[in-house]
């Protein structure tokens, strides 16, 4: 088990590779179904026709992607708080059925505060298997400073 | 049916009341399951104890109630293209087992393209039942432009 980060622990320019997930057509068209039902995103057919000449996901579900791969291979080991705020959430290239996404997170900022918290900013991405970034967000997240020793 | 909206047929100023949607204790530990999994999401009794004393939604989860909200109210109605990227997500307040959720959207900006579409800046939030405001999002949104008469 590794050791719980504080946010005295996490520095400027910390990089942090996360894993991969593949978004199948099942996976994208039950993610949309129940969030964003807008026909570009659940109706094979429609989105043939459409803007993308086929099915694209959720901008929600690429955010979410992107969470669980951030939770799986950073915040576990992160005494997180909870997200404060999301700036420049980027929806850069449409992400299609059976899409493999891998991300990464940079730590663009901490901030030391006298409630026991640390503001940490980061600036999140998810790539495609060939390179090309399809979403990019920054965060402000709060995380418990290092406890006294008592 | 209600006759479709073009980028043109957007003002800025326009509000429209969504609907309401109630996060059960189950589909709030569904989603963050799924998407989301920190103990203040998903394990009750770790959750009792921590910084909020008691489990909350996830944000991706509060964003996802908000996008279904938006299209049941609001983008069926409207040509929309897709969103290009979100500004000033701000998780507010916790979301929390049976709070019942409901939405607005003010239309902040719509500028034309010469490319046959409209990109529309909004500020869409959900409330609580009494009334604090838990989510505020502000998106840019490509809708198509009326086509020409042909």
């Amino acid at each position: 088990m590794s050791t719980v980060k504080y946010a005295e622990d996490l520095a400027v320019g910390d990089v942090v590779e996360l894993g991969s997930h593949t978004v199948s057509k099942a996976e994208l068209l039950d993610f949309a179904g129940a969030w964003d039902p807008q026909e570009f995103h659940v109706e094979p057919e429609a989105a043939e026709k459409g803007w993308f000449g086929g099915l694209i996901a959720s901008g929600i579900h690429s955010m979410a992607v992107l969470q669980r791969l951030s939770v799986d291979g950073w915040y576990r080991d992160v005494s997180v708080i909870c997200g404060r705020d999301l700036r420049d959430v980027r929806f850069l290239r449409p992400v299609r059925p059976d899409d493999t996404l891998t991300g990464s997170i940079v730590v663009d900022d901490v901030v030391l505060d006298d409630h026991g918290r640390g503001l940490v900013t980061t600036t999140s991405e998810l790539r495609k298997a060939d390179g090309p970034v399809v979403l990019s967000v920054v965060t402000d997240l709060y995380v418990r400073r290092r406890p006294a020793e008592g």
